[in-house]
């Protein structure tokens, strides 16, 4: 399995936001264009692969979305779709914790305590190895920061758990490409 | 400069759709992402790049919206808004050619007279050598598929006009996909 964990600090934690407008839900459209790299190839959904979305905006943080590629159902790649299943699913948050639909989930569950416990953690940064020199373990764990960065306590968290930070090369991406880099890199190491 | 040509060959070519629906444009939303990776990175807008996006469904076709690094203003990553500008280009494309707005231009220009004048062409196909391992010349333009492909006549015509089949990768990727993989290849070795 390959995981990422995308911690959106703006990104709303409530449904109270507009499909039409996903940049001011605390730039939504990126965490669904994440959601859409992550998952999609030409030909199909890549099953091999899990994302949590660890929402930490307005207005009852934190809330974390995990997308289940074993089980997802009924998601489209386009913008517009993921949104509304992130909008259904904060729906749900609202009042419970759980399943949303087939392969979504909501929880109150913050990033910090998500990552505690994973193995295998890689924080995707411009200051670390380059992905192309790395090894890998087992069901790698790559952690994403959204457009603000990971804050300096959670960059400390995360050196005390041991991962490991790895460069995707010389100009810095949006978290959303860096999906598409990592499967390209672990792809070519499978066959 | 870096230079893509996506052939969509659904695309509306007509302004008559809707932007909370892309998908039902033609894939309209897959036009919309490819433009988004091919220009945008965390920190800037990539001024090196030009995409054209060739659009080849009902009800007007051809049309051609290029997309201009050095000139490109006021559009943001989204879908919805990559999206609402195109459909003004197609709004201006009813009746006129020419500039839409800040580095965006429409014309009644089809792929394959576009492709003609062009030097130094790549053909983004899974059976063609390996991205890592080719070499470039100067000013390379990549030209993609949409989830159709290309007609096998639009192939000929690529061989004929000697462009060099490159792979990305052992999966088969979106097009929206394949800007970020070419990106970070090409970035590489200008370090």
């Amino acid at each position: 399995m390959r995981e990422f964990v995308l911690l959106a600090l703006k990104g709303f934690t409530t449904p109270d936001f507009n499909l039409n407008n996903l940049p001011e839900a605390g730039r939504m459209d990126l965490v669904c264009r994440t959601v859409s790299n992550a998952f999609y190839t030409s030909k199909t959904l890549r099953k091999d692969t899990v994302l949590h979305a660890c929402l930490n905006g307005p207005s009852r943080p934190p809330k974390t979305i995990s997308f289940y590629g074993p089980e997802l159902m009924g998601m489209t790649p386009d913008e517009r779709n993921i949104g509304g299943i992130i909008k259904q699913a904060l729906k749900k948050g609202l009042y419970a914790e759980g399943k949303v639909q087939g392969g979504v989930t909501v929880r109150k569950l913050a990033f910090e305590k998500l990552i505690k416990e994973e193995e295998n953690v890689y924080y995707l940064h411009p200051g670390g190895r380059d992905i192309r020199e790395a090894s890998f373990g087992k069901n790698p764990v790559f952690v994403l920061g959204d457009f603000i960065g990971l804050p300096r306590n959670t960059e400390k968290l995360l050196d005390r758990l041991g991962a490991k930070r790895l460069s995707l090369g010389p100009v810095e991406l949006f978290a959303s490409h860096c999906p598409i880099i990592v499967h390209n890199e672990l792809d070519r190491r499978q066959t």
